[in-house]
């Protein structure tokens, strides 16, 4: 016994010591306020131009709602309905009248309340790359996502300070059978993670599981009023179409109080106009309605705006990703968001490469940057996306957490205050001196400015003997570090036992049920 | 004579066939303007704050002049001197009437007057990459610079439309003696590019023969009413001292009614304090002298603000590029300009990697979105700069134009007026349609949305099948193209050959001269 003790704390010795060799591990969890300048690139005038084609689109073009629940409450509430075709026109008056009931804010809470996160003002929160279909690292190449995949996000994820919401659906789970994705899915991001966790918004029996799961963590009455515990997101079918799996979806989660990013998938020039301010107007009709429509179901349902609008590769008709067209668009859908009073969503490392080069980078920079400027409230796919969101890429998530880490630097400002100045230092030392050696610099040495963590100062001759690794060799070797170090966070045992028995039971019962009854 | 002639028309069908498969030559030549926001991260106050600061470092601290005629210009002005130390004390009265005497707008003069380029305002211009020491390519790699890199690097200049400015010493041509270096590098930009030019500002006799050239190909009299027709850029030696060569040279261009970009070469934590408001008090102070002193050499001397300054890693004490304390101080820099009413320099692909790798492109997208977002109006090393400046990456260069090309894109906005919102057409398709095939999407099918040149949007089988090419091998293959299809600009025949009997003659004559006397 006394040499297995031994073996094991020199165990955690190295642990501790291997953490110490990477900057990772030292940037802190914080939630991230933006109190910089909103860069807003249209006026006034064409707000309410957008705004004014927007309420036209649902007063005369009107939108398809594919559930007969959603079409009895636009019926109630006085729109104009058309039943057989599932048709709904609704007017300026009531739709806002009901999207002044959403909140402008509301805490979206962890099972570790010190995780819980605020979204809408001046809050914002970053997201992982979800919904991926195949994983990638540099020694396994491409191949589609296994369970053992999501399980190795999931520990990234918890692992990342900068990532601020816990994982969900990261990757599809090809080795998991239909009916068990979902709940095994909550069940590893409930017990891998101990950030806020997204749920699935996918049809009444599925959302119906994840609110179970998420009372049996969270407490049998979910008040709606503390904020709340989950959510999903919700693509319109675009253009102006909700179909039964998304309404059942959002609806469950609203009568629950839990909230949803209604997200219109809009691609400029395909499912919508050629002309950003078209498309735009459109995302704008197809997500307040749905917000709209979420207000009727229960009144104050926290709902985030989604935008994710960009435009199509007019050759291919491939939708196209960090482009200036998408920029636009995101930054319009952040300027509206504020103009109605909800919070808003966008991502943040849209790119279309193949590979984890420059492309990737610059593509996701032109993601990232519009999200900042724009105060975007909730930062999807903000680390790990790569070739139009088909693949979660180890090696990318890693390399972009580099990016988040220095924005979470940048959000923070310079220092200020009496000593920011150091005008007795620049005078003491006068013309042709150097700062090195004041204390003035010594008291701030270790923490004035962003250590990076794969970002590499060496120079060329040190590179080049020490291996000249580019940083796609170099983030292949952090993720695994951060993988060695994961730690499980605490959960208490009854609840978790009692998650882990519903999971098993509810896995038996659904084998050969329906999910979209 | 017949056969001849064939193969030449065949050659140049040829090229022209090879121009039309790349996007890289559709884009546009256009002098940029940014009518987007200012984004300002200092209140008032803090502006306030910083400017006091400044002038307390003026009046109290004092800067070094170290040339004889600059001291006796300071001393004619009232400026409190010590003529044996060569020290300065200014008083913000007299600087602040100083600086009100430099230009907010200038124009900067080709000799093809469809490439000038206003300065200052909501005008912005790129520059390439200047005064590396090393050159590198796919498969060349890294090594020291020669004369023929300049003329590639001088021809992809030309060729790429967003760049705005003429090439000039990208690299140090190790292969032409010290003497004729500034000879043969204007001739080669004169001749090679019939965008502005940049001069060399060291020293009165470099700086000088600049001059001579410039009005051999300007004319006698170079009005200065006119706008300049070269200028430089001249580091202040930070902290708080001119050099003897930076003033030879920004007094003889200031005299001539050249222009001169005051650029501190600020290290926070090395040549000035750690703390960054310290930093850019600094700068500032030692940015509104110089452009101070240029006035009493010249009133009215056009001028522009630099701001270069960055943080030291506080590991090895090197620069580090494209950081989140550089995108502060860029922007304060460009607000400070603002508020003295002068153009401002930024950089745009700052970085500190050793390969053209992800890092490289996170980093410049850390210089190039603050440019924009700050309103800078000359981006220099807006391509191909690479391991702090040392190497100018020919792959580098054209991935970086793809940035530019987009951010042209971008600051054009999207296109307004009346069927901007193409509600005709939303309402046409209705639910579940698509807008492929609209008259509104056919007749803005080729120019709607930017075309990429280098950033590849083929789906993963496809660019597998096609050889799974990254951004840098692609890069490569272009900028080769480039090169082939450069066209030498137009050039008076007379002129050219004045300008190459000068060089000629001088370089004769400066044999074995010192260039600092």
């Amino acid at each position: 016994m006394a040499t297995r003790k031994r073996k094991r704390s020199a165990g955690k010795a190295n642990l501790s010591k291997e953490r110490k060799k990477s900057p990772y591990f030292d940037v802190p969890f914080r939630p991230w306020r933006n109190n910089y300048p909103k860069y807003e690139i249209a006026n006034e005038q064409m707000l309410e131009d957008i705004h004014d084609a927007s309420m036209q689109i649902l007063e005369n073009t009107g939108m398809r709602f594919q559930d007969e629940e959603a079409m009895e409450l636009w019926e109630k509430a006085g729109a104009k309905v058309d039943r057989k075709t599932q048709h709904v026109w609704i007017d300026r008056g009531l739709l806002m009248d009901l999207i002044k009931k959403a909140p402008s804010e509301f805490t979206f809470r962890a099972r570790n309340p010190e995780r819980n996160q605020r979204v809408g003002g001046n809050n914002v929160a970053n997201l992982s790359a979800a919904g991926c279909v195949f994983i990638s690292d540099l020694e396994g190449g491409r191949r589609p996502g296994q369970r053992e995949d999501l399980i190795t996000l999931g520990k990234l994820i918890q692992m990342t300070n900068t990532i601020h919401v816990g994982p969900i659906m990261t990757v599809v789970m090809h080795d998991v059978p239909v009916h068990e994705k979902h709940l095994d899915g909550y069940w590893l991001g409930a017990t891998l993670s101990d950030k806020p966790q997204m749920g699935v918004s996918h049809g009444r029996v599925i959302t119906g599981d994840v609110i179970k799961m998420a009372k049996i963590i969270h407490g049998e009455d979910l008040r709606p009023e503390d904020g709340p515990v989950t959510g999903g997101v919700i693509n319109v079918n675009s253009p102006l179409v909700y179909d039964d799996r998304m309404l059942g979806g959002m609806m469950t989660f609203a009568k629950h109080g839990q909230f949803t990013v209604v997200t219109p998938f809009i691609l400029s020039g395909a499912n919508s106009p050629i002309t950003i301010l078209g498309a735009i107007a459109q995302q704008n009709a197809e997500a307040l309605a749905g917000i709209a429509l979420l207000q009727l179901v229960r009144e104050g349902a926290p709902c985030v705006y989604g935008g994710f609008a960009t435009n199509v590769d007019m050759k291919s008709g491939a939708p196209s990703f960090g482009t200036p067209e998408g920029a636009w668009a995101l930054m319009l859908g952040a300027q509206l968001a504020r103009f109605y009073g909800v919070p808003y969503r966008g991502s943040g490392t849209l790119n279309t490469s193949n590979v984890v080069d420059g492309q990737a980078m610059n593509e996701s920079m032109w993601s990232l940057w519009p999200c900042i400027m724009s105060h975007t409230n909730l930062i999807f796919h903000s680390a790990g996306w790569l070739e139009s969101g088909l693949t979660h890429s180890l090696e990318k998530f890693v390399i972009d957490a580099e990016n988040l880490a220095m924005m979470q630097h940048f959000l923070a400002g310079p220092e200020t205050g009496p000593d920011a100045f150091a005008l007795k230092q620049i005078d003491e030392i006068g013309p042709a001196g150097h700062h090195f050696g004041t204390e003035h610099t010594q008291a701030r040495f270790t923490n004035a400015f962003y250590p990076p963590f794969l970002h590499d100062r060496r120079n060329n001759g040190q590179w080049l003997a020490e291996g000249g690794e580019d940083i796609v060799v170099r983030a292949n070797k952090l993720w695994k570090q951060v993988i060695r170090n994961y730690e499980e966070p605490a959960f208490d045992s009854n609840t978790k036992q009692a998650l882990q028995e519903f999971v098993a039971a509810r896995t038996k019962e659904l084998e050969g049920v329906d999910l979209y009854d």
